[in-house]
């Protein structure tokens, strides 16, 4: 993700680039020039992104591609869809339909709290999406790739079920625009940007495989980093660790507790040494926090200095992570608050989107 | 399929078993005691079978299972559910998603002209069926099969396609109830009898060992032999080889030229020879024909007897062959004239079924 692009995209947007943009938390992409120049030319693209269910609340780190989309939905003013592999979930995991679907649905509600405009949002689940023109995509996917090729590109073995060999098309199918003719009509021809976790690259350079071979355009790509675990900056935000990440129902409290008691510190062991020595922003994951969220560049640059230089204290550092953590967290919460079933219906219902094409 | 089952089946529905029955053709089955029981009790179950679609007409040898089923939903009085496995065509056939609809839409008319009740019977099309509580059906059988049983069952390599390997559960799936909520409401407990050819056998075994592990009954399943070829007993009718065939659309003269040039004979290179040593039946194929269709078992038997010491000659027994097939092909195609895309729209209509329990 170069400078020159980044500058692009602010200059043709109006919008600041988002924090994570500017500080390379959006390090890579594909292919994200055609997008630039269809809206540039005001043809228009889509987003995609999606999310299998986990248990319970979402984490800081599972938001951070939502946080990415919903910046990406408001500079770009175009329709976003988002898959919920729910029936991922029931395949890989011990779980059955019923669980997963309940989980989906909690899912939903954090992932909408994000801020997405319904009017310009579609959320769907598998379980209840998965219908004619969606489907024709998965076959037409299905019979591009070879057992061989999948099993390259996302290592199964021959032990693991049908149903894992043959998911990956239908991550696939919803960068097809005539997957949506609610929303498209007949257009077939309208590409889609996905914003992803760079983990999720696998599935799409399938696809961009795939797609020419269709006679669908190739879907662009910008990928963002995993927030780091508080534990350390080599670690991502795991669910099932929960004191390694923060979640959208954690209360100011918890996440005071949690910044002060768990998240892996630069400083220096003692106060002296820290003044002598200088603190470490690399590893410091109350830093890495803010360099995600603290939206002043003016602000962060004095606080690596000051940390740098041992002026800043770590407890002065996590106060700072905390204050800036519970205002992310905190705006979504309250959004989280006014999520009903009925909202989940809203953003779920076959609908066309507010779009002129 | 013994002649024990053959007479509860003929007490309990009625109605006089098929000749097919009669005479070994349907020859055997799985677990059809746990059918009639049920229908003793009073207690529901269904027909299942399908067809994935071929260019042109359907012929002889595809209608036979056909043919089956209905005679089975005549004397049982239950609904039908026949899949149109269009999404399979296309994975394996070199061929567009179109022109797989369009050849599925004409078998399917073929299908209905062997005379179903249009008020108990559902055909779907897999591209246009694939939806929510059928989907879920799909994904609970993927999650139980792994690839290496998968493999093993059909045969498929690495170097076939995703879609190949992911197939077989789309088969299966209809074998449950709960994958036709119009029909069936919430019931996920109503069994069904699977009237098929013996080559579609491996599909229903992975259902039955799957079954139970989802809670599901197990289908039952009674099969049907092929229809010899016209060339010969040891092979079967193949679309690909027209002169091995007849289809539903050739003409009463058609069927007659056909059926006395192609019809391999049992009889002597002569007729003094013939009238010496006399045909044989077992490899006649118009004597198999009329095995498969005329009704009249008194009638078959001195035909044979005839045929045997060499009294009716091959050239009589044709004749016999041609009038009989001429018959059965008569009654469809004479269906086949009334058959629209209206009539298409009544079988696939998503509804209810005429159909008590």
């Amino acid at each position: 993700m170069t400078q020159e692009l980044i500058d692009r995209i602010v200059k043709m947007t109006g919008k600041p680039a988002h924090p994570m943009l500017r500080r390379g938390m959006i390090f890579a992409h594909r292919d994200i020039e055609v997008m630039l120049k269809r809206k540039e030319e005001g043809k228009p693209f889509f987003l995609y992104t999606g999310r299998g269910a986990s248990s319970g609340s979402l984490h800081l780190g599972h938001l951070v591609p939502f946080i990415l989309t919903k910046y990406l939905q408001d500079a770009f003013d175009v329709p976003l869809i988002i898959q919920m592999t729910d029936d991922e979930k029931y395949l890989w995991k011990d779980l059955k339909v019923d669980e997963t679907k309940k989980m989906t649905k909690e899912n939903i509600k954090d992932i909408i709290s994000v801020g997405f405009d319904p009017k310009k949002t579609f959320i769907f689940t598998n379980f209840d999406y998965m219908c004619p023109p969606f489907y024709e995509n998965v076959v037409k996917v299905w019979k591009c790739v070879t057992t061989n090729q999948s099993r390259a590109i996302f290592g199964f073995t021959n032990e693991d079920s049908m149903g894992k060999a043959a998911f990956p098309a239908i991550e696939s199918a919803p960068c097809f625009s005539s997957s949506f003719p609610h929303i498209f009509g007949k257009r077939v021809d309208i590409p889609c940007l996905v914003p992803c976790a760079i983990d999720q690259d696998p599935y799409f350079r399938m696809t961009r495989d795939v797609a020419p071979r269709l006679k669908y355009p190739k879907p662009s790509l910008i990928f963002s980093t995993f927030l780091p675990a508080l534990q350390g900056a080599q670690t991502k935000m795991n669910a099932s660790e929960p004191l390694s990440c923060i979640f959208i129902n954690d209360t100011p409290k918890q996440i005071k507790n949690k910044i002060n008691r768990e998240a892996f510190s630069g400083g220096q062991p003692t106060v002296e040494e820290h003044r002598q020595k200088g603190g470490n922003c690399d590893v410091d994951i109350s830093f890495q926090f803010l360099k995600f969220f603290l939206d002043d560049d003016d602000q962060l640059e004095q606080i690596q200095q000051d940390y740098t230089s041992g002026k800043m204290l770590t407890g002065e550092l996590k106060q700072l992570a905390i204050a800036e953590v519970q205002r992310v967290i905190g705006e979504i919460a309250e959004r989280r608050k006014q999520v009903t079933d009925a909202t989940v219906e809203e953003f779920t219902k076959i609908r066309p989107l507010a779009y002129k094409y």
